[in-house]
């Protein structure tokens, strides 16, 4: 394919992208496909010759179309959103045209540089602490990670190497992997599976710290988890908070768990991965005070922020702290700047050595939406949230489970796990909407989040339509 | 911005994107701007009202362009190639469309059954053992990484975990971290830097095993090591073999390699993350034999086989291994099918949570240029390597540092490793051609990698031309 067909077939898909995310309506928003379906579908081996394209593009809606659970459907209300808009995917496009990977300033200085200005953009728009921006002069600074749980497991490995450090500069007899047996990471017991996994990956043990009855984590709950655990010889030196648990979008009491942890030398890392984005609107930002105490904090914009995925922010206090953890630096990838100061190597702040250059998703989104923009998307999803919560508070039949603060519903049927649970798998079949539960004090709850970003008021009241159908069916079969 | 303002937008895009590929070798391959020189081009805030999308597109040129290194200039000889082709791109646009996170199986059954067939199909180019596949019944299979970096850690976590499991079945009493501080990984002192960054990250010992004179580690080294080493009461665990390392591309001799590794119960990983492609080309293929004694495979499509940035293919032969060092099931995040065997939650094979459509630009490559059309692309660029190589070797001030098996040449002036940077610093500054250096035995030496598929016979007579006549101006300031 060479440039002059690009020009026509790109032109086809930019159409082709345009009227499946104009109609996707229309399609059931969950695959109604068995485990193995699509292998029978196409060949089992690749094409020696070349396809054609007109094949290719018609085994994309035979074979692709029929397996895809429709993330931006306005009827797709499990997990969190997966963030989608048009300026994002234009910038995306001219990522992949530059092409380039910029492990290391000089691999493409603007995919460096324009990725610290960004941070620094959102960081203001977040009214982060001055301490967590780049500036011109400053020791911290922000980062694009792929996902969350990679921030986490950063984060974690900079706080192990720290701590492993401190502990020797005390007492320079002891080894590193006596250090190692005795290191304690904490999180909520509300936390995300990757939050854990980054201590398995890390070879440190890590303890879930109990909730209040609003799943939150509470600073005298941490201190008193401290304290056996200190008397018993062990060094606690990591605690991973949350703001906006998956769950339940949960809150951890930052404000008292910041200096706790500050106090006893462990790093503090703020998971906020889905309610970050909503810091951007004044309502919502008392919600991260105590952020000054954190050492790092993350957030995803492509959950809530219109940016697609991936684009994963982290801003760290001291960038050293980071690099300090990671850096290796073989002949091929110096560059005559790296020792000047002046420039970042992102490749030390990250797992991957290759990156993509993802800040021109974020430049394009903050410039087309504006501030403003950003916070009305905001706004309108929490609305919606708060009216589907009307509808399930006003029916005697269901409770909430949660405080609904931002744009997930947690409800139940009053009654068994059971009858919620053959509940979801009646709403799961029939395909008209699309939720995934969770687990809150042993029950079994329903999340209703607020993904698509073509959701209006019209599908949270088909959905309630649709769901209390459903509940009558249900509770129809029960009483014969 | 709403489909009918994309629908324009995106098609201008298109041709944006045509129009920079075709005029690419116009632009100075490599930039001319100070660290820090993005700053003060751009605001110091996000606009709280939209921008014009025309601002944004004119500050394309004025603020990104200066700052880029083009990658994908046929005078881009650095590192070594990023991956870019048209139908990866037609295919990356779909890929946002969708949109989908396919963490689980059913978070979109099209996006894990898509990318398991196409890791097959590649597996069936490469001549894979059947072990590798995950055909309808297999134990292995393929999975898309992110980079070859995360494939390395990986691999090196679920051997760990492996490790300690064997340890502790004949000896119940040793604690897991009396195991870790006795396990040794091993790669090669040629190997890339993200092998022992993924040591560093596991908290295990690794030992630099030396090389013969042709860069590539032989089995008779590893052996005396690990001889060595079980004397001393350490338990070696993992070998990570490089077959095409980054300095010269040399190849370990896994043949060798991988007896002696099963022998010890040492995990074999093969990191093959540029030469991997060439090994669908049947004259390359003998480079790969011995993969039959590997417990994990690894090169990036996303470097020689025209696919777009990020695309990682590993291969496990027992994929209980990995699935066993990382699996966290929440509830949030379970679904009917998973327990039923035939499905993949590909989210217990990689470091993070979530992952995009990737398998989508495999399927568009594989099928837009047939096997054929890949093989001809490795080796009109091994033919171009072949072709700069005869130029050095008929200028006697030149030497040759390195067999040139793919599409890398490593060589250097005869003399000093000052006058060698010097070169380098000439070619840099000149920005007509971009190179990066190497260390080879002690001796500063500088990488051509053919990269860019617009890259043709006159680039490399004119990257000739040019480096002769700079090595001429520096041998007569030097005879002043």
């Amino acid at each position: 394919m060479d440039a002059a067909e690009f020009r026509r077939r790109g032109k086809e898909m930019v159409d082709h992208v345009a009227d499946y995310l104009e109609k996707i309506e229309e399609r059931p928003v969950y695959p109604d496909v068995e485990p193995g379906y699509l292998r029978s579908l196409i060949p089992t081996e690749a094409p020696v010759e070349p396809d054609s394209y007109e094949d290719i593009m018609k085994d994309v809606e035979r074979v692709i179309m029929p397996g895809i659970t429709h993330w931006h459907s306005p009827n797709f209300f499990a997990y969190f959103p997966a963030a989608s808009s048009y300026p994002a995917m234009l910038a995306d496009m001219l990522c992949a045209a530059i092409g380039c990977i910029g492990f290391s300033w000089a691999a493409s200085p603007a995919c460096t540089e324009l990725e610290t200005v960004m941070l620094d953009w959102l960081g203001k728009m977040l009214q982060l602490p001055e301490c967590f921006l780049a500036g011109t002069h400053g020791h911290g600074g922000g980062v694009i990670q792929g996902t969350a749980s990679e921030a986490t497991l950063v984060s974690l490995l900079a706080a192990r190497c720290k701590a492993i450090r401190r502990v020797q500069s005390l007492d320079p007899k002891k080894s590193e992997a006596e250090i190692l047996s005795k290191l304690v990471a904490y999180t909520s017991e509300q936390a995300h599976s990757s939050v854990e996994r980054a201590a398995l990956i890390g070879a440190v043990m890590m303890k879930k710290v109990p909730t209040d009855n609003l799943y939150a984590v509470r600073g005298e709950m941490l201190k008193k988890i401290l304290e056996e655990d200190k008397a018993a010889g062990l060094i606690p030196f990591y605690f991973c908070a949350t703001l906006g648990t998956t769950p339940s979008c949960a809150f951890d009491h930052i404000a008292d768990l910041g200096p706790l942890c500050n106090q006893e030398n462990m790093w503090m890392h703020i998971d906020a991965a889905y309610a970050g984005s909503a810091f951007i609107c004044p309502e919502f930002r008392p919600l991260l005070n105590g952020v000054e105490y954190a050492d790092s904090f993350n957030f995803n914009p492509h959950k809530w922020m219109l940016i697609n995925f991936d684009c994963s922010a982290m801003w760290v206090k001291k960038r050293t702290d980071i690099i300090g953890a990671f850096k290796m630096e073989p002949l091929y990838l110096k560059h005559e700047n790296q020792e000047s100061g002046l420039v970042t190597d992102y490749r030390h702040w990250q797992i991957p050595l290759g990156r993509r250059f993802r800040s021109l998703k974020m430049w394009f989104v903050f410039r087309m939406y504006g501030l403003q923009g950003l916070q009305a998307h905001i706004r309108k999803q929490v609305g919606l949230a708060k009216e589907f919560e009307s509808l399930v508070r006003a029916d005697k039949r269901f409770e909430i489970c949660a405080p609904v603060v931002m744009g997930l519903v947690c409800f139940r049927l009053k009654g068994t796990n059971e009858l919620n649970q053959s509940l979801l798998k009646k709403i799961t079949k029939s395909r008209e909407i699309h939720l995934v539960p969770c687990q809150l004090s042993g029950s079994f709850v329903l999340r209703l989040a607020i993904c698509s970003r073509s959701t209006e008021s019209r599908h949270i009241q088909q959905a309630w339509q649709h769901i209390t159908q459903l509940a009558f069916e249900l509770l129809q079969e029960h009483h014969h």
